[in-house]
């Protein structure tokens, strides 16, 4: 069966790693938030610049509608997950139903509702390292860093070890020269990323600071490692093993990035919605089923929702970093 | 022995109780913050208005310098507890080594400083329930409100029950149209106070939203409650009982005042000190000392600590409330 990618959303994400997988010969189509923009890519293609090399590429197809797009038998999703309510809707209008659909998304289980959408499917979830923006439409910047780990998910939540789904989206990605490592258990991996986004999206977004000067400050480091601890307990109580060391690491290893203004952040300063639901509510409620209460976490998110609440969410497209 | 009333601080509270005092046939002395103000209050008087009735009042003596004060016998400290740490020079120079101090302050043990200045002095608290502004130097504006709860305070955190101290304070407050009460236990009554400072200060200050719009946000109404549940707690692991129903009398309370901005959220907005050591640290370590953790405050103090350190302190003169 001959291959077709579509890519969900043309942001930071979408715009980076769809950009590279077509650019690197893949047939991969790209569905955009507004018309405008897809005139626009088809006309003048997908523009993309890189530490790595700049490039234009020209999709196998474009649109803002879904019916009209190749049907897909590998998607990958890179919408904010507080749009992925209009994938029930996306989803059954432009993927096969056997489709493989990879969510390159952060948070938590952010992956069930691509497979209420698609019962049919193979659901892998994707976690980017990466630091990119979107500078307007067809335009994209990537600053740094670019590493993927993928993963299967498990309506169970369960480990599935790796399976050949998995190796074939990172082969694709590898031969287009990104660090992608294939990971053994989608949800370990996903709270490992929260052990970093929870603590440092809410206290950038509620404090207006940047990671560096949340960490130059006692409290704000104190903070931080109080959240990173809950993390990992609540990790623990949901079966998931983190080394107190990396806790340590992303301690150091933040400290030594340049400054950093997380993606939430980002959405809040630009007024689109905050993804509380996938980064906060879905750990929470994952610990407090298995027992462990993660009342710090929900502190911070009640803080944020009021925060979020009293400006107006104007919009849900702009510049993305994960 | 004559009476000799000195009223440091020359603030909403103490130029509003202050003059009443004085207004009301007491000796009252004044220390103010600058010399500007002394001269601007000895030559046109402390200007009060109130719904209780507008008046201009002359205190016995206004300094700025409190060595050339009458001597006094009765002190009423009404600075913000961030400059309690003036008073170890202030009290010496103005009082009596066995003088009556009342700290007309919130927060919990704010007393202590003051027994360690004058250690022979006897040391009342005071709450005061009202809602008064600074509009210029002399020029007080008592919008509403006004009850004081007076009592003992107690080096090793005892109810003293109600004191001969406490009924002559008291007495003069009543006799000058206050409401005020005798409390029999001072700790319990800076505890049931903080039920109420610990959660809207703070979140009004952090989320920068009134009472009416913390409490009208489910989340807010949810962080709120979770605070005054803590607060309960720890004032019921330092021995003192709150009543359930009196977390349910906060927050209908609050519902049905008008839309206030509690005096951190003023102070913060002014650029001035917050009292996180009085309404925060204090409570918190008192209730650690036994065997409570209070990690919803706890956590709420070191963000406002971060988001305090944002910005500079630039003064701590100009409007209070409490």
């Amino acid at each position: 069966m001959s291959e077709a990618i579509t890519v969900i959303g043309c942001g930071a994400l979408g715009g980076y790693y769809g950009g590279l997988l077509a650019q690197h010969g893949l047939p991969v189509a790209m569905l955009t938030r507004t018309l405008a923009e897809a005139d626009l890519i088809a006309t003048q293609g997908l523009s993309v610049t890189s530490p790595g090399g700049d490039f234009v590429v020209q999709p196998v197809a474009v649109s803002a509608d879904p019916a009209v797009l190749p049907t897909a038998s590998t998607v990958l999703v890179t919408l904010k997950t507080t749009n992925n309510h209009q994938l029930g809707a996306i989803l059954p209008a432009c993927a096969a139903p056997d489709a493989c659909v990879v969510a390159i998304q952060n948070g938590l289980d952010v992956e069930r509702v691509i497979a209420e959408a698609l019962p049919a499917a193979t659901v892998l979830g994707c976690l980017a390292f990466v630091c990119a923006h979107k500078l307007g439409p067809g335009r994209i910047q990537h600053i740094d860093y670019g590493p993927l780990r993928i993963g299967q998910w498990d309506a169970a939540g369960e480990a599935t070890g790796v399976t050949a789904a998995v190796e074939r989206v990172v082969g694709w990605f590898q031969a287009a020269g990104v660090h992608a490592s294939a990971m053994p258990d989608l949800i370990a991996a996903r709270w490992h990323k929260l052990v970093w986004n929870i603590p440092f999206n809410g206290l950038a977004t509620l404090l207006e600071r940047d990671t560096q000067q949340v960490l130059a400050d006692v409290h704000g480091r104190q903070l931080v490692e109080t959240l990173m601890h809950e993390v990992v307990a609540g990790a623990a109580a949901c079966g998931r093993t983190i080394a107190p060391e990396f806790v340590t690491k992303m301690m150091t290893d933040t400290e030594r990035m340049v400054p950093y203004q997380p993606s939430m952040q980002l959405d809040f300063q630009a007024g689109r919605p905050l993804e509380l639901d996938a980064i906060y509510w879905a750990p929470v409620h994952a610990a407090a089923a298995a027992g462990q209460a993660m009342p710090a976490t929900e502190q911070l998110a009640h803080l944020l929702a009021v925060r979020a609440a009293a400006r107006s969410a104007v919009s849900d497209a702009g510049p993305a970093t994960a």
